[in-house]
């Protein structure tokens, strides 16, 4: 069978091809991305690597029209850049997942083509003012255009899974941390930063109050959420395809906290306090917290503590050693 | 000031057009649906009367080069038929109102250009499962691609209307009762039927329970929400544009009783029971009743009675007499 990531030059889309070739799901690799993505190493099938904007004409029924059995469409213009260049955002975001859910259909009609669809969506379909924790049946309330991009698509999976085109879930994945990689100007930088760069000594800074609460989940529990949806039993799911997953709900202290237990009192003594009322005040608005029972019950499992993130993280991007590079 | 109708030939439209001009809102209309719309009879200002597919290039800026300042977007393709036809639904009930937001975004950087948008959603953005009355801050879970176009265009407007492109509000109606015409397939249409029916002296056939609840708003109520949008200050409404509109939550039985009052146990005995449990199985699907408190906290009213309902109905389609045309 033929696996297909769109969005594979991404961090998730790398990691999740990763995973599938460690866990041998790898019988053949379509990569698709606007960079070009490359193979996993050390893998032995074959890897069909494009780079593509799904976006452009043709590009989504070329890819469809390698049948992949199972479709993980990752791809997306991130939130801050997506408020600032509406058009890209929404010819990205939007008419790109649209392009990729018509080529399929189209080829349901012709000869009833019926791939699984994985889809990730953002908590940032919620938005404020939110209960704590957000109930199961919320509604939809983007405060962006990001948000408003993705739930679009959230109901455009529905519709399109409903009517049989494909078998479609939609995952609302909780913010990414530990992030790897340089810190960057994103408001929620600094849930990763205020970890990622102390454990190899370096100052991070944070700009919000240590009783800051957020809903995180670490790369390898988002990659296991991918990898758990491409094989779900989705008749529970009936109509409602997009599931809002489950998180760890931490403060910042707990964050801090975990990190001293793992790394000691000299990496907790690398994190400044800036305080910066725009992104408290941004970052205040987010959820934190959200009742995912639903997701629970259908066995997708959350990180176990933030000491447990940080150990796959040291684990995963360190080489299992803490301390300066 | 210029006011736009698009769906101007449509019941609502030719209702909506009359009632500004009665209400001497009626500078100028600018008039648009699929088949030729007309001025209102009396009409003593200009009409510009257009029959063109908003869907199509060039018709939603030809509508928007001439900057009206309230553009009232009541198009769409019915529920059944979208359900049938996925390509024209999603072509007129999104791209179309798509290509208007656009429109009205590109002549806002142009120029500032802002006008007041009224949309016409429906509660068929809310599906089964539904608790009685659906809460208002409920999932949207349309389980029609026609309730799934409207939710998308609902997103579309809140963040159409956040970005300042337009100052939006969307209207989730209640099922018009008594809808004029003629009876025809909708499986919502007994609602109506078996109190229209009886009133001219015909039977009505009634294929469900008598103790079905629904959630109703006559077309005058209707066309009263239209023009309470156009004017509604919209700053409460915040980040939150769309809303859900006070209805008559009534059985089918209060239904008859009302009809009893007005007409008499001889209109009553045109309704003939011929239970359908296709047609019960759809409608039991639906919603019962809504907290419409945002909606009527903003003076939106809803009918005070079926009774009411049914004599409007009598002054404004029957010339105020009842029995066999």
């Amino acid at each position: 069978m033929t696996i297909a990531i769109i969005g594979a030059a991404g961090m998730l889309g790398r990691k999740l091809a990763a995973r599938l070739v460690a866990a041998r799901w790898d019988d053949h690799l379509l990569l698709l991305d606007v960079v070009a993505p490359s193979a996993p190493a050390g893998f032995a099938g074959t890897a069909d690597c494009r780079a593509a904007d799904l976006a452009l004409p043709g590009t989504a029924e070329a890819l469809v029209a390698a049948r992949p059995g199972i479709i993980f469409h990752l791809a997306a213009i991130v939130s801050a850049e997506a408020e600032v260049d509406f058009d890209k955002g929404y010819r990205i975001n939007l008419d790109g997942t649209r392009a990729l859910f018509e080529a399929i259909r189209v080829a349901h009609l012709a000869d009833g083509y019926c791939p699984r669809v994985v889809f990730t969506s953002s908590c940032a379909v919620f938005g404020a003012p939110l209960p704590d924790p957000v109930p199961q049946h919320f509604h939809l309330t983007p405060l962006t255009s990001y948000g408003t991009q993705k739930a679009i698509c959230e109901l455009l999976l529905a519709d399109y899974a409903r009517r049989g085109f494909f078998d479609g879930v939609g995952l609302r994945l909780p913010t990414i941390c530990i992030r790897p990689g340089a810190p960057n100007r994103a408001a929620s930088g600094f849930f990763s930063s205020i970890l990622r760069e102390p454990l190899i000594g370096r100052e991070a800074i944070l700009p919000v109050r240590d009783s800051l609460r957020h809903w995180h989940a670490s790369p390898r529990a988002a990659v296991g959420f991918l990898l758990h949806a491409a094989r779900l039993d989705t008749a529970p799911l009936g109509a409602q395809r997009n599931l809002t997953l489950p998180g760890l709900s931490a403060t910042v202290a707990d964050q801090i906290e975990a990190l001293r237990r793992v790394a000691g009192d000299a990496a907790v003594a690398l994190i400044r306090r800036a305080p910066d009322p725009a992104i408290d005040a941004i970052v205040s608005g987010w959820a934190a917290g959200f009742d995912a029972s639903e997701a629970l019950a259908l066995g997708f499992a959350a990180d176990a503590s933030f000491d447990a993130i940080i150990a796959a993280h040291i684990e995963d991007e360190l080489d299992g050693r803490i301390g300066p590079r």
